[in-house]
């Protein structure tokens, strides 16, 4: 089973930049990285007007978009995957780094700013650790906001990775 | 092992078009269809600035967006995939169809309009039909160009769908 850490946090908080800066710090040591992210509304997913929509469009169960650098999959869903079932199709990664997912049982490591409340939205014996400009009454590691490499070495040690 | 058939033909020719028309047939026959298209561009399949792009960017092996309908996954690639690769990850489809590919091995259906010549890019003893607006000198079947319904009917009878 790849481990799997949950970024969680208020809705604008800045999720999507810290994965972007955990990826590039993970890469950079060598690890292969999946992120899953969570699509909420109901338009979809693959922008209208390109091929793949339209085979999406006209019911196709599944699209693949194949380029020599990369392959896109898109796939019709009855009901919204399970990050347990995501996670099974992930092969060959060392970490699967999801924004959101606040819901799913996982580790995770909340995002919060002061300016939003110092409440946090995670369960409390979920969380392995905090990004935060503000102290945490918790005893858990504690990171700033700009401090992806502190994290990352911290994902590192925790995962054994 | 899912049965393939590449839609093939010049650039321009309608390819797109007849395999949305295939699709949306198939689908009213009741059956689970697949797509799989090439992307030749330098460019990302998923358009710059999405989050998807930004983790894509960021150089994740592997990103997966999922929504209550549907689940997209970004997977990086050290070289193109093969189609024979494509489909042994595509569980759970009744057929495979895929636009181009004229190189790989597979059934083919080529798709000809008299305006661009009617001479065939498809090696003949992989086509297994044709449709075009002119007359086709093989001993193949020959669907008109509107004529999808006919297509998919053909299709199903040959597969055993």
């Amino acid at each position: 089973m790849t481990p799997l850490v949950s970024i969680v946090g208020k809705s604008g908080i800045g999720k999507t930049t810290l994965v972007e800066k955990l990826v590039r710090e993970l890469k950079a040591r060598g690890l292969r990285v999946a992120v899953v992210k969570h699509h909420a509304h109901a338009t979809p997913i693959d922008p209208p007007g390109k091929d793949s929509w339209r085979f999406a469009e006209a019911g196709a169960d599944a699209v693949v978009v194949s380029s020599p650098a990369e392959v896109a999959r898109f796939e019709r869903v009855a009901r919204e995957l399970t990050l347990a079932e995501i996670a099974a199709r992930l092969e060959n990664v060392d970490l699967i780094l999801t924004e959101g997912f606040k819901r799913e049982p996982a580790p995770k490591i909340e995002v919060s700013r002061v300016e939003r409340g110092t409440e946090l939205v995670a369960r409390v014996d979920e969380l392995i650790a905090v990004v935060s400009d503000h102290p945490i009454a918790l005893p858990l590691p504690r990171f700033d906001l700009d401090d992806a490499p502190g994290v990352a070495a911290f994902l590192c040690e925790r995962l054994g990775l």
